[in-house]
């Protein structure tokens, strides 16, 4: 019953088959290989335009690359005051951009709003002692598990445009918004605004890569330097590029999404019946954050599981009010079994 | 016949294993794992000593991480001017320090000498409008295939404690000059004054990790967090560390390691053989440095032999002279094959 | 009727007449004259005890570069939301800290409580995800024109030390919080656990020349590399200096800051005696910030004062509410006149 | 019998004057005043072009920020290995650039030639692992107190153009240089392909100013705050652009420049006529260079004669070669008596 991280179980076996495959002859290093350029061919498809793709070795680094392209050190990136790269990445986009500034903005589920976005943008009124404003970061899906609609990613598009600002979306958990949204990713991004994604692969089956995708290609010029500056390219470029090919191949990362999501309404559905359990954000992707009550957060400890209590923020939900209680955030992975949620469900009630 | 990287071959049967059987069950993620615990005992017992060892995702973020912890903004590291972080690496040591100075210094066979370390330590005259040394960076096997002695070490060992700076060594090919040593990893590094080693695991039949490796335990502090705001966190550590003890079980990397030296020293050999072909440095590891006269070179091209012309230093060795020569660089990996040698050997004659 | 800035009006004549006099003969320079090993002596007697003191050409580069001795790229400092290194300094620190985070608390008069950092601290829960807090930060007199009492600076220096943080006070009206307060220099700074000093001199009478002082003089160590690769040591270094000696001379600091305080008082009680008006923070040095109703805002600009209109916090007081109405800062300098006082208090009632 | 540094000898006295007149009534603070107004307006004139000026308080500031301008943190600067930028002034591009890397080249006179930099670019073979070349920096008067003819600028300005890379002059000795060559500044500058110029004045009479120009307007973008963070930006502004426009004001600047560029020669023809001294570099601005043999050394030190030794390279010229052998660096300011080059060449003879 490990609901700590969507990294704490493994690869998915698809992904594992793949590397033994490709470790096979001779091929260039660095990404030059064929493996890598048919990455970048498949990604064009998926997204149904000409993109640029870059595979990482780690979410953080995806965000802070991406984002060193939008802001130079005298600029900021808006983001919610919660975002992963706010307060969970110990200041990884403040080092790649030389020391721009994370702008956090409050909103209830982790989310922005374009009403917040603008309201903040007009308290820019300092001029030249501002720094420029160069990019707004959202995550999909959020910090607290919800999913903005492609609506409300459009709005805040809006509003980058007419700014001036880059959008930049941190996809983590791309695939969960994006089956939660039941969308295509090109609608999810750059028909809706935005200019880079962090493509997820990690966390939902992967076992060592994610990616930077860029719609606006021209912040893909000198991306190869950048990378490499910033020790993240991977030598044997391939065994990146063939995890992410097995993740997209036959729709591996829907499927493993949509189990995971699955899981975590389950998981929403059965707490919410257990007396004295209340939800904090919506459960819209593979996340659960419910406040638990000393004798039920006791119960699940005893009975062996396993997850973290997480730092509440009254904006956006009920948050614990009585002694002992806790706000849980449970995470089912594409690995998630039904056993584990009823058991979990069971112990819990 | 792929002699352009070491990277150009795929990865050890056992160490593909190791990740296959790794992949069970859940476990703590971003480096938490029992797995990972493990990797640190060994390493404790490989080195016989107390060292804090993480693995990263590549060599170079290796080395800009080791050297952030030794360098700050304002301060300069001494390495060849031939050396990877120099010249390889776009600017990640300065990126990771903020902005501090590699001073190249010249010298045979890409490597220092304590006598000629002396003499630009000499030249810090201006006081504080020079920047405070601060470390001295070698590459053990050198950028050339050179390997330093121990008493080579143990001399820029000692210029370094004597100045009060800390001595890093660039291992991307540790394995390679270790068993061309034949001596004891303790003896290699913190025996001779190493203070940090970036352990090179990717070259040497790894997938995607090296590691860092601290002697100097002190330098370790805070280096998660460096670590993490560099995107260099593995959120699946496990399957970085498992790599590792698996390249380390049995003795595979010094099997591999020797491998691909005897596959250099038989390439070499062969090479000397062939009229016009001098050897630009010495071969003492895996990398095979020589100019090749146009003939050779062409012949080579059209056997579809596969490597990299080089840039001469004719500090270093013999360089081309005549029209059509080039430096041809030379790797052999673990995977090297005997027939590719012979038959690159043959093809040149 | 310029109460824009303290800066808008000039220099002390004292200054002036010191950099006449200083204007003789040869000396080293970069700060190795004779003038300038005056002032260390000069502010060891003044701050009782040992100091080191480094004149720079600006509040800004005073904070960024006394801050850059106290937190590295992956650290953050504690400060409020609405201090001047946090929005008006275009990310300085964090250039020079290489990107390090500011982290911004609410609270009352621009200030920081002991309870408040406290609360906030408690919400480092990440462990190594969060960055390493190193430093707190606070102005004196506040952004709001508020002065921290002798008890609420030691409360916070004792949260500093018992988290093992370094506490920097932003000193840009360093004089006018000091003889508000009536105590001594060694009172306000080290006695309360204060380790560095941003010491303004400019808005008070000098022309172009801020300084840091250190009480934790180990932070001084490499402060001249520091200062020199932030491109802020003056060549000419006695010219900086010798403003610094006279505005010390004579208690001429004390007496500019004196007569700028007695301005804000003598506005700010004019202000308050007319119809609407309400002041946004009580007046406690040289700065009155007072909501003007539409129909006093207007009447002051036909008589052509001139002020900033401030963004208002409604945390710290009552805020405009009304159509048309303003927060207005009114700065009062050494060189404030009492009639332009008056003639403002009477355009606006 | 100082002549250690230009910045030894005091100030203009028309400068001094000009601070004294400027100090009446209230300014807008940051350069937003009038005089900084006017001086925008005499550069373009002086430049016969649009230009945009920015005065900032050392040359050190002034090289930082404006090739800040040009560089990211994955690019390179070329410039003689002997530029003030590469050894003395600890990491101020770099750290401004956030983390370039200065490439020093190596020429005679302190001075870059065309073809030296155009082979030097031609070793920029390892594509995206080199960083990307994007400035030159030349130094004019040079380190060695050479000066560059327009037809050598003009070729290091069209290898710059020819590969996209912008082309920085630091003026530290800019008006030395000019009434060395007897040129306009135009012709000095961007008619020969210069796009930014740090415009020296604090050397030549100055107090604590020195400027940015910038030819290419385009890198000015955004500068106001590149310079606000770097704590460069000096709050009374019109104390700084005070100075430069007096410097400028009856050709003052030219006056003092032809003045110290006399009195060097003097000294330097002086110097040849004493028997073992030798020249190692010809004397063309403020700067003399002269190998002194032991007894001349220790005569002048005995007669109270104040300069530095410099660190001699023997690709310039004669160095040091008998025991005792010195490489004095001569200084002249503006404010150099005859009586003392006279005492001085007496003395060493």
């Amino acid at each position: 019953m490990n609901f700590a991280s969507d990294n704490a179980y493994g690869v998915s076996p698809e992904i594992i088959d793949a590397l033994v495959q490709v470790n096979e002859g001779a091929s260039s290093s660095y990404g030059g290989d064929e493996i890598t350029a048919q990455l970048g061919e498949e990604m064009c498809k998926l997204f149904e335009t000409d993109v640029a793709v870059f595979p990482v070795p780690s979410g953080t680094g995806a965000n802070a690359l991406a984002l060193s392209t939008m802001v130079p050190s005298f600029g900021a990136v808006l983001c919610h005051e919660e975002a992963h790269i706010n307060v969970d990445e110990c200041g990884a986009v403040e080092l790649y951009s030389g020391g721009c500034k994370l702008i956090g903005l409050p909103g209830a589920g982790a989310q922005l709003t374009a009403e917040g976005l603008k309201a903040r943008l007009a308290g820019f009124v300092r001029g030249d002692h501002d720094p420029r404003r160069c990019a707004v970061s959202i995550t999909q899906a959020s910090e607290l598990g919800t999913v903005y609609s492609l609506a409300e990613i459009g709005a805040i598009g809006a509003v980058c445009k007419e700014h001036g600002m880059k959008l930049h979306l941190d996809g983590a958990r791309f695939a969960n918004a994006l089956v939660s949204l039941d969308c295509t990713p090109a609608e999810m991004t750059w028909k809706a605004g935005v200019d880079a994604v962090s493509f997820g692969v990690s966390k939902n089956g992967g076992m060592i890569t994610d990616a930077v995708v860029f719609f606006d290609t021209s912040l893909a010029e000198d991306f190869d330097r950048r990378r490499l500056q910033g020790g993240q390219l991977i030598a044997k470029g391939r065994y990146a590029s063939a995890q992410i090919l097995a993740y997209l191949k036959d729709d591996l990362w829907l499927h493993n999404a949509r189990h995971a999501n699955a899981m975590a309404q389950k998981l929403s559905s059965g707490l919410e019946g257990v007396e004295g359990v209340r939800l904090h954000a919506p459960t819209q992707a593979n996340e659960v954050f419910a406040v638990l009550p000393a004798s039920v957060h006791g119960a699940l400890q005893e009975a062996g599981a396993v997850y973290h209590c997480w730092p509440p923020n009254p904006n956006s939900g009920p948050v614990p009010s009585e002694p002992g209680e806790v706000l849980a955030r449970l995470v089912t992975s594409f690995a998630a079994s039904e056993e584990d949620v009823d058991r979990f469900v069971t112990a819990a009630g």
